[in-house]
């Protein structure tokens, strides 16, 4: 038997980069290393110049990125002894959209010492929150010009995308978008650092920066509607030329294999983002079963062979997730963060122990379905499918001072669950099949009721991938793809899967007792969602009474 | 300068009894004293017999309130030195409908070695809810037959109030029933202990059973439609004969006076209850200013001239507080008990420490009004007005993963008063003005924040009564009206309120910056209000759910 190939997989995630070294026969984990950026989430204060930040800004430093790359490949080589001629192959994936302004050469503009202390030449983080203003005018344009990309969007772009982004720096900077001779995914300029060679994955193409298979990008037209000097941001600035999942970016280069231990000449695949690059690691490769990557917040990824119209729906991409499908994304703003949120309220010092979250979900437990009387709207971060909508907010009906903790914390998970099951609804009803769900990333192995609650509620089986570390896993998986099987690795992401990707042995069955009080609260949840989503429901006028609110008393501040 | 008369007045609460001596000219009070009930509440086990009790009961021991009016009369003289001679009257209030069943001489049935251990001849105390499905029979059978008494009464009767628990008794223990030669309230049984004579009192008559002074009790035949057996229920056990607050009942005898260290011959007021025996108390005689008494849950009173149906109120009573003048009655089901249930939620122990409570209330009182951006509606326990319902539940709106606590607590806060507010506009609709709000009990003492939002959000001056104990300072300035001027007492409620009655220095003005805010967010608040109190609303149905869910458990344990 000879010594078997591996591949590895780096996870570029908000305060760490997570790398693991894989069998690429097996998907056996060899080992892994987690190495934290130095500068982290920069949101106060640049660092060296002090420069203050303004609300909603979070950037990042590109040279952390290189360091994590380094540090984490070195130390899988190193722990698992592993030749580095038996490494076939490189995979990345990142959070996104996540981009930075580069020079032709792909110098980061922030490395340039003029440019340094200005915010805009930084790397904008996924929840740089501050381009807000371009995203309503990018929406209120595309809905004025009756673009028909919008339906792939659920006719809503977000704050969070490239295109926001890029359009704030022309606006507040101008000499910064001047100078920059490319814009580009921080996923794409990795893997560009790595290979010398400029690729653009189709994953964020597609579901951060409006472009499509057939249709690419929004016409020039459109882009100059927003801004006369945007016109052609993508000939100018970007490129055309997308690359799907699994296809080879290029090879290691000589100086990307000093920093790596990595042979020059090892294949490096095409870049891809957390979420979606989880899916085949959790075992789908195509229609029929939810991938659920449940944390903080929960992203929804579904496969089908047909391009359908999802209301509400974060992005449909052809090729975005597993080459020859339509990918469909959904989310679910606050689920692990709410769960925290109500520990937090629970704790004095506002951080709840794991034994607060422990002893919650036990008491939650005891409980029947419908006991507790409690039904909760899942908004405490405002409502990302199928409303898009980030005014909404939490409610919590039917308290009573028999109330205890654990029935409130059982009523929020309840809720979570009740909008998933409006978003598998939504693709059912388009005509996108569910008929499982398999459950990754950190809350599936914390939290069983919740996952539980997910098959009584949705009245479908729900598994959960065996590794946990799904992105870094998928990004290994498609490694393999990259270096193909000439070197020893797959012929295609499915056949990866199939070889690498494993479920837990955990499965949960829907009650069939259940069943009837659940149908029974969704009921009462959907009403409750219709209604307050309305244009003047309560909601919405407490909203805007807080917002007046806000308003005069920042007014008040700066008058005294 | 001769030394002054001074009065006793006793309120004999749920737990325990105090006694307070008042000085008759000035309302000083020269002492006080608390003694508890041996037994307290009877809810689980009948004392002696074991007899477990089911849900819902809450029974008490007659000779527990002997005891007590023994006890805290005797601390009273004592802690004072005064000359029993000096004593020139005694008052006493009580919970209501508290009753209980005797014989002719007064003896309670639960005295007697046969019936002891029936908890049917014991006192079944105001919070004793097992009569529940008598009270359903009695609103149907009122609805029914048309009867023009409940309009006075919200249209809906309590299983608080004493036909409710009367019928209890004739049904499930006939024998006690037939035993009993009369059922009585245990404020107007004390009263009859220490003079001797059986008197009624028209604020229980009024408020707890029905009667009024033009029409009298419902008729022969409504109490035959309940049950045959029930027909003369009024003649053959209670009394026509029904004495306004401030008559005498008659004076101490012998063995009143071997008990309390009074003199025989002392005058004793009518009995009266504990929430309105404190209007006069807080200096409240006439129409125009609502009393609020503040504790666990409120109580709200306001006086007028004029005989009006005001929609969902609890009790509409000629002499029922002050004579010659009609009292409206309404209520809050929960209030402080809200506040310590949100308190309690983020105690560890469950028992929220005094701390808690005040930094929540320093939390909350830095917010801005709107600021949390949240609403709520109180009704943890129900609603008692005007919407007479005890099935409907709390609800929190608003809520973000950036709600802290404090926010919480003011939006709990603010629905307390919001549901004031739809109190206050229901009198004022019905023609009952309200220009001013007195607030008495414990709350206004401990809860600052609450009296200023009172007044913001009802848009009213809010005074404080000066006694902490205004039940019992009431139940004195009754037994100075009964001594009446010839023995150093006063000539009417009016006149013992001017002497004896003061409100505290504190006034709480509405702010004016704070009225459109609130004015806004009420009307969120009312449109909620309305929306779920509806006949088919989200949060009946989830009741529906509730019980059903509840129900089912039941028989699964029974099965098991």
């Amino acid at each position: 038997m000879t010594a078997s190939k591996a591949t590895v997989g780096v996870d570029f995630g908000t305060e760490s980069a997570r790398a693991v070294l894989v069998d690429v026969e097996t998907g056996r984990e060899l080992a892994a290393s987690v190495h934290r950026y130095v500068s982290g989430v920069i949101d106060q204060r640049l660092p060296g110049a002090g420069t203050v930040l303004p609300p909603d800004w979070a950037l990042q430093d590109p040279d952390d990125y290189v360091e994590a790359m380094g540090a984490t490949v070195r130390a899988v080589l190193a722990e698992s002894r592993i030749d580095p001629s038996s490494v076939i192959g490189l995979g990345i994936d990142f959070t996104a959209c996540t981009m930075l302004p580069v020079t032709a050469d792909g110098t980061p503009l922030c490395r340039l010492p003029d440019l340094r202390p200005n915010p805009h030449s930084w790397v904008k983080l996924w929840k740089h929150h501050a381009a807000q203003p371009k995203a309503d005018l990018i929406n209120e344009t595309a809905e004025t010009r009756g673009e028909k990309w919008l339906d792939r969007y659920g006719r809503k772009t977000s704050s969070e995308w490239f295109f926001a982004k890029a359009l704030q720096i022309l606006d507040e900077a101008p000499d910064i978008y001047a100078r920059a001779d490319r814009l580009i995914e921080a996923a794409d300029w990795v893997v560009w650092q790595l290979t010398g060679i400029e690729t653009r994955n189709s994953c964020t193409a597609g579901y951060k920066a409006l472009w499509s298979k057939r249709d690419g990008f929004p016409d020039r037209q459109f882009f100059a509607s927003l801004d006369p000097g945007f016109a052609d941001v993508v000939d100018e600035k970007m490129s055309r030329d997308i690359s799907s999942p699994g296809e080879r970016a290029g090879v290691i280069t000589p100086a990307a294999a000093d920093l790596t231990g990595l042979l020059p000449g090892t294949p490096v695949a095409v870049a891809n983002v957390d979420a979606h690059v989880s899916v085949p690691a959790a075992t789908v490769v195509g229609p029929g079963r939810l991938v659920a990557v449940m944390g903080t917040s929960t992203c929804h990824v579904a496969l089908a062979e047909i391009d359908r119209v999802v209301p509400g729906f974060c992005g449909v991409v052809e090729d975005g997730v597993i080459p020859g499908l339509f990918g469909y994304e959904a989310g679910q703003a606050a689920v692990g963060d709410m769960f925290a949120w109500f520990a937090g309220l629970l704790s004095d010092a506002g951080s709840p122990s794991e034994t607060l979250h422990q002893s919650l979900e036990q008491e939650a437990g005891k409980l029947t379905p419908g006991e507790s009387g409690l039904v909760a709207l899942d908004w405490w971060n405002g409502n990302r499918s199928v409303l898009v909508d980030a005014e909404l907010t939490g409610l919590l009906m039917g308290a009573t001072l028999a109330t205890r903790p654990g029935e409130i914390y059982r009523a929020m998970l309840e809720a979570t669950v009740f909008g998933t099951r409006v978003i598998i609804e939504a693709l059912e009803s388009a005509g996108v099949p569910v008929d499982e769900i398999v459950g990754c990333g950190g809350l599936p192995f914390q939290n069983h009721l919740l996952m539980q609650l997910t098959a009584d509620i949705t009245r479908r089986p729900v598994r959960v991938a065996a590794s946990r570390q799904t992105p870094a896993l998928g990004s290994a998986m498609f490694a393999a793809v990259a270096a193909g099987p000439d070197m020893g690795g797959h012929a295609s992401i499915v056949e990866a899967s199939a070889a690498m990707a494993r479920l837990g042995e955990d499965e949960y069955l829907p009650s069939e007792t259940a069943e009837p009080v659940y149908n029974d609260l969704y009921g009462i949840y959907r009403d409750l969602h219709d209604t307050f989503a309305g244009g003047s429901s309560e909601m919405r006028r407490l909203r805007s009474v807080q917002d007046r609110a806000r308003h005069h008393s920042a007014r008040a501040e700066v008058s005294a």
